[in-house]
């Protein structure tokens, strides 16, 4: 399981988008679940699943969240069910989560690899925060503010990736997915045969 | 730093002129130096520093390797001199050795990057040795044997990768270095301005 984080409007939607373009790719996304409103063009069950308030706090109840978290008045969460059968599946699941929520995931799951997310200046941020268009003023600022806040997390992550061009971004985190595959602890048995001496 | 290590005739050479070969890399290769005699097409300087067992052991003796072994009855090491300069320069170093000298460079550069190379099969191994045409079959024996013992060292590494086909497995090793860039505890310092908000 992957988890690709940062802070609001640093651009993980688009990254995760063409990381999905790579040809050949085992990536599955894990569609996160809101009470916000859909902005335009976003899809429901591939964007978002976009669910009234009620839903949400049916599905807290339930434990039916790996994490979910409140901002600006609306939840995001990530349903945990879905996860779990396509990792039976075998297939490598993206998680794309604010960074509050990464940060509840770690503690459960350390063996996923974790993945911050910066913008290449911090005007950067902030313009395309403004250019989405969709917020009012005083949402981009509470998002710019929690942005700061978020950047002295980084730390926490497994892997910083710089946004300075989409495709660039996607490339690392590639790499980055190919690398975790061949690290010696996740790797080690599949050659077990062959370093005993039996194949 | 990048380690490339792995029992003989695994292809560790054939891997790393395939890893050179990327666009836009930024390696160096560490030429090793030794004291057996050139195989057919090696040249001096280029495949290894071709020298008297009396020029190595005075190296030996003036703490001028990074590591070096006997194997076989010849020495095989790895000059420290050109690599320091290399890495003041920003290069990243591929260093290709054998498994005794890799663990011993371990010791010293925690920081550096291991990386063990596995054949496919077994057999695909022995065919290599044997095909290789420049060996006894007394040398060859012995090789082998040292391989089944290096394989049960292989999890002292960060990493393994298949030799399955050259351009696949440089291409791993290639998106090794990628990510080895990313990781948090070498990538963080680039973005402190940023994360402390004064860019």
């Amino acid at each position: 399981m992957v988890i690709i984080s940062g802070p609001s409007g640093v651009g993980k939607g688009t990254i995760r988008k063409a990381l999905f373009g790579i040809p050949d790719n085992n990536f599955c996304y894990s569609v996160s679940m809101t009470t916000r409103k859909p902005r335009a063009g976003e899809i429901d069950g591939v964007d978002y699943f976009f669910v009234s308030r009620e839903e949400f706090e049916k599905r807290i109840r339930k434990n039916g969240f790996l994490e979910y978290a409140e901002f600006v008045g609306e939840y995001y969460g990530t349903p945990i069910d879905y996860i779990e059968t396509m990792m039976e599946k075998g297939k490598e699941v993206i998680v794309e989560i604010e960074v509050e929520g990464a940060l509840q995931v770690r503690e459960k799951n350390p063996e996923a690899v974790f993945i911050f997310i910066v913008p290449p200046s911090r005007n950067d941020l902030i313009e395309r925060l403004k250019n989405r268009g969709t917020d009012t003023t005083e949402t981009i600022k509470k998002r710019i503010e929690k942005a700061e806040r978020e950047f002295h997390l980084a730390y926490k992550y497994d892997y910083i990736v710089v946004n300075d061009e989409v495709f660039n971004a996607a490339d690392r985190i590639y790499a980055i997915i190919r690398a975790e595959h061949a690290k010696t602890e996740r790797s080690i048995h599949k050659y077990y045969k062959l370093l005993e001496g039996k194949e």
